[in-house]
Formats: C-alpha cells, sequence, structure tokens
C-alpha cells in the first residue's frame, strides 16, 4: 500500500512523532499513569508543560524578552477582533492589506473600531497577487497583513516596513509560521491557529510586544483582554492542554531538526520542484503571480477543460489525498506544510507526471 | 498497585473507554489511516462526528427542536461576556444569584452591559448554602445562576423560576451538567466547559433556545455572536475536533449506560456514601448546609487542627489523588463527576476510616 500523504489546507499533516506522543500522551503522560486529558491545568507537570512550549516559541522565532508567548482559543477569527479591541482607540487608525479572504475578514471585524484604511487589494484579479503599491495613511496605529493566503496561493516575501515610527506590524501568520525565518521586531503582533503548521485545531498562538498594550478608553470584556492573558501566562482560565501538547511536540521536533532556517530551506527545496513541475507539465498552470508564490500553498489548475475529479481520482488511489482546490480558486490546491515530507511531493510530481503519459 | 482514582475539580477524571478511543483516534480515526487531528473539519467524518455529538446532546438532554447545540472555544469565562452582549440591551436589567467565584465573576462581566441585579448572595457566609429568597427585579430580561459551585461544593436542588413570562433561566452547569435530570424547557441558554463531566478542556457545550435572540442594537464581533454558530453548525472556524471527539466518546458512554437519569442514581449514591461516611466520622465535617450539598463536589475539612498535608500524603499513597481542597475553603475536596467509580469513593471512604484507626 502506498504511503498516505495529506494535502489538507488545515488541520493538515502533523510529523508522525508528534501524532504518536499526543496518541500516548491522551492515555499516559511522561508514565504518570495518568491522561494528559484528565490533569489539572494547575498541576505542576502541566503548567511545566506549557511554559516549555513558550520557551520553545521565544527560541525558535529568537525573541527577545519584549514579547510575550499566550496560548489562546478561539482561532484567528477571535484575534481579528481581539487585535483592533485591544489596540486601537474609535478615534485612530490603522492599516490593512487586503490579500485575500481572511484579511477581508480582518478587515470587517476591525471596522467595528476606530478607522480601518484598506491600503492595498488585489481583490479585483481574484487575489492572484501581493499589491506591494500601499497607500499609507499618515498616522496608523498599526499596518495589518496575512503573511501567507491559504486560499489563494499567495505569500509576503519581504514584509512591508510601516511608515510611523511608532508604527508597527500586526500579522496573521496561521498558515506559514515557523516555516521561515523573519525578522519578528518589526511586528507588535502576530497571531496563529496552530492548526497547519504547529498542531492540530484548538489552540492559537499570539506573540505580543508587551509595549504596544496601551490604556484604552472602551470597556472590554476579561477574556479579550490581552493582558488578562499575560498576567496569568495563558492561564487565566482552563487552557486547551492536549492542543498545546501536541504543539509542544511539534516544536520540539523542529528544534531537534534544525528550527526554522534549516525548514526553510526544506521547504523552499519542496515548493521549487513542484512549482517547476507545474510549469513544466503541459496539462497545468499555477494562477499565481510568480514572484509573489506561496511556499505552503501551492494552487494550480488544467490548462484547458479537463475532468479535475478524475486527478483527484486518480491522485487518491496513490494515496495523495485532499488535493481538491479551494472554490473560490478550483483546480486543485497541494498544502505543503512543515510535515509534508519531501517524499510527498515527490509522489504528488510522479502523478502528475503519469497523469500527463495517462490522459 | 492501587488503581489511581483521580478526585481533581477539572480537567477530571474521563471514562477508560473514552481514554482510549480518543487516543485511538490521535493516530487512526476510524480505521482510515489518518489522525483525526490531521482531518480537515469539513471532510465528511468529522462533519459526521460533530452532527452525531449534537444529536447526542440533544436525545441525553431530551431537548426539543427549539434549541441549537453549540460547541465554542473559550470555556465558561468567555460565556460570562457573550450571554449579555448577546442578549441584553444597555437598557435592559438581568437577573444575578450569586453563590460562589464563578457566579461572582459572570456578574462582574455582565456589568458591562445592561442593568444586572444581584439579587441574592450567599458571599457574606463563605458561600456555605444556596440562597432561596430571592428580590426579582420587575423586568428581569433573564435570570442567571451556577447551577453548581465547583469551588464551594455547592449546587441548587431545585431550579427557581423567573418573575415575568417573557423572562428565562441562563446557567453554567459546568461542574455537573449530564450528571441529574432537570427540565431543560425553564432555561433559555446553557453553557458548560467540558472539562468536568464531559471530556477534555478544549471545547464549551452551549444550548441555546433559537427565541431568546433578538435583534440587539450594541455592535458585536463576528465570533462572539450565537447567531454566527448557529447557522454555522459550529463550523464557522475551525472547531476544536479532538475536544469534540472526546465529548462525542463520552456522551456515547453515558448513553450506553442507560443515560442520565441512571447516571444520576449512580452519582446520588456515590455522594450520600461520602456525605454519610463525613458525619459518622470523627475527623470530618463538611462546611456546606446539608439541604444545599453538591452531588459533585464534596469538600471536607478536618474537625481539629489536624495536619492536612499528612492525610493528603496518606491518600496519594493510596492512589488517591488531587484531594487538596479549594484555597477559599481549605482541607479537602473529593470531585466526584460521572467518570468517578462507586469504587473510587469507596477507597477514599476506606482511607477516611483508616485514617480514624491511624491518627
Amino acid at each position: 500500500m502506498n504511503p498516505i500523504y495529506n494535502f489538507s489546507a488545515g488541520p493538515a499533516m502533523l510529523h508522525p512523532s508528534v501524532v504518536r506522543a499526543t496518541s500516548e500522551a491522551s492515555v499516559n503522560y511522561n508514565n504518570s499513569g495518568m491522561s494528559l486529558m484528565e490533569m489539572s491545568h494547575r498541576s505542576q507537570p502541566v503548567v511545566d508543560m506549557v511554559d516549555e512550549t513558550e520557551q520553545l516559541v521565544k527560541k525558535l522565532l529568537h525573541l527577545s524578552d519584549e514579547y510575550q508567548v499566550l496560548f489562546l482559543q478561539g482561532g484567528a477569527s477571535l484575534q481579528f477582533c481581539m487585535v483592533p479591541l485591544n489596540l486601537l482607540e474609535d478615534n485612530q487608525t490603522a492599516d490593512y492589506t487586503n490579500t485575500g479572504t481572511w484579511s477581508q475578514k480582518a478587515i470587517n471585524e476591525a471596522k467595528m473600531y476606530g478607522t480601518i484604511n484598506e491600503i492595498s487589494s488585489s481583490k479585483d484579479s481574484n487575489y492572484n497577487h501581493i499589491p506591494k503599491d500601499l497607500r499609507h495613511s499618515k498616522n496608523s496605529t498599526y499596518l495589518h497583513l496575512t503573511s501567507n493566503n491559504t486560499i489563494f496561493g499567495t505569500q509576503w516575501s519581504t514584509f512591508p516596513v510601516p511608515l510611523n515610527e511608532n508604527s508597527y506590524l500586526v500579522a496573521d501568520m496561521s498558515s506559514d509560521i515557523f516555516s521561515r525565518e523573519f525578522d519578528v521586531n518589526d511586528f507588535g503582533l502576530i497571531y496563529a491557529g496552530a492548526q497547519k503548521n504547529i498542531g492540530p485545531a484548538g489552540v492559537t498562538l499570539v506573540i505580543i510586544k508587551q509595549d504596544i498594550i496601551k490604556k484604552i478608553s472602551r470597556k472590554i470584556p476579561t477574556m479579550m483582554k490581552y493582558q488578562t492573558h499575560i498576567d496569568k501566562k495563558s492561564m487565566f482560565n482552563t487552557p486547551p492542554v492536549m492542543a498545546i501538547y501536541a504543539v509542544n511536540r511539534s516544536l520540539n521536533w523542529l528544534h531537534e531538526n534544525g528550527g526554522v532556517a534549516k525548514m526553510e530551506s526544506k521547504n523552499r527545496a519542496k515548493a521549487k520542484k513542484l512549482y517547476d513541475e507545474i510549469e513544466r507539465n503541459p496539462l497545468f498552470k499555477c494562477p499565481v503571480h510568480t514572484d509573489d508564490r506561496s511556499i505552503m500553498n501551492v494552487p494550480f489548475i488544467f490548462n484547458e477543460k479537463f475532468d479535475e475529479n478524475r486527478f483527484l481520482g486518480f491522485c487518491h488511489d496513490r494515496g495523495l489525498q485532499t488535493l481538491k482546490g479551494h472554490r473560490s480558486v478550483g483546480g486543485f490546491r497541494a498544502s505543503i506544510y512543515n510535515a509534508m515530507p519531501e517524499a510527498g511531493v515527490d509522489a504528488l510530481i510522479d502523478a502528475m507526471r503519469d497523469y500527463e503519459n495517462f490522459v
């Protein structure tokens, strides 16, 4: 039987060691005889595990002590409102770039608070590129971006710089955090749902520079305040312990295998191979501008009106699963996050070549 | 070696079949060869599993079609603000009973919206009873209560009735849902963090009667609106799939073992045994008024100034874990949720008797 390679956009593949360790901890955590699911979040083993996970995030991203690491619930979707709720007064302005569905959602939520200027958009071209000509506002509090666009397969290759000295970047990095190196010091806040590169669904990583949290005049529910979770080290209420543990194992695996720099070179090699095949193979093309192609999510479509389900079935029979493209783009999409081995990409490329000869 | 009995107040014991099934699904979900952690929440197996869990909630609680069942994130603590945010206009009033730390937190959050009347409180007696003399407001939109108080070991044995015909009950049932039968028709909304009676941390059950959701004039973030999650059947964004699966297995176990009525009789028998021993044993006493004692969380203290850590160590050596009382009450606390077998309560009673002879 062929091994199964899961190209899902998220929840997505995890490294086998992460899957095994999480399964084992579900019945017997570190030989305690107890399931990690049953252990109090106030118990020392759980407190130590969450603390270690925080330290791994700091180490892998080279975070200075100015940054706090939080493990929250609600996904990036809850961050879309938490960010402006905590950081933007009603009479202030924030700049948002619009590079896809998730950017648009972030913009919609932020509009409830302050003035939101959409300073760039590729919406008119179905988000097939990253528009880099930004119409910065004069007094923007922060500049928001989606670092990688899961649906459209675009990615900021270099990040923009805010216009003002007091301004900072805020980024939704759900689908490419820990996949490539970047200078975190340009960012005031980074958030990421875990279920693509670092774990299962149910936990959201938030990295926040302490000094961007200023006194704000609106009332904010306690659970929606970043400071609440900073003060309580992500334990204001019961955190999603099992999901954090899977993140812990993912980050340990990353750390033991050369960290983000090493992972980035592997990811770039995997993506290059796949894009090269899409370019070479007369059956396929990629709808995304060359410079803005994502190394995480690779959308591709047929050059002609072939039967997409037939190719999906052809792949599925070889263990290549969840390759159907998002309905906004059509065709196919291969999500090749950190945990996708090069062998999975090779198997997909083989299938594309064989299909070329087959049809 | 003695079996381990975990008396933690939450996260707490799960039935061994739930632990095993969750661990198995973490590596190989229903013989698919894929981990449930890696499966898209849009895939049919996951959609079906979440749907089945919803149906189990409806069946076990005898819910009519007027009620919606949601699986959210953020715990009861997020519900403390979501409830008034969605249900209470600024110029409206809601009644809150104050029976402990969690009631107080719910009150504090609700005070950001509308007028909140604390219509009863046992705070002055360290919450050692449930005050039933309620000073109802004339036009209260809803009446909020905490059905069971994990910290203080009190529980509403019968629920109050709102004064007005259009009013309804809202309850935090985190620590006793599915432990006893009750008439759900008096309730407009029930919420419960899963990590006590129905699963691990990371998912919150919300049961809501559709007709209590009225148009409200304030702006509510999309993720904080109940209607969002109703419309999308808890799949507006990626739900905490693994935690929902553990709830699924817990509810299946409950259903296969006679449902809530059968569980209630077991729970009452367990609790009676333990309270009887506390009454009989000259070493111990229970600080809670007899009529209001919880069948889920049993606090007890020494009659004299004995060394508490010594008794905790004595119990721990016998596999009886996490019996330390909450700092607000002191002494000991045995949480005996659905998954605690009678044998665990018997083992604790034996330890209490042996300790009586030992000291």
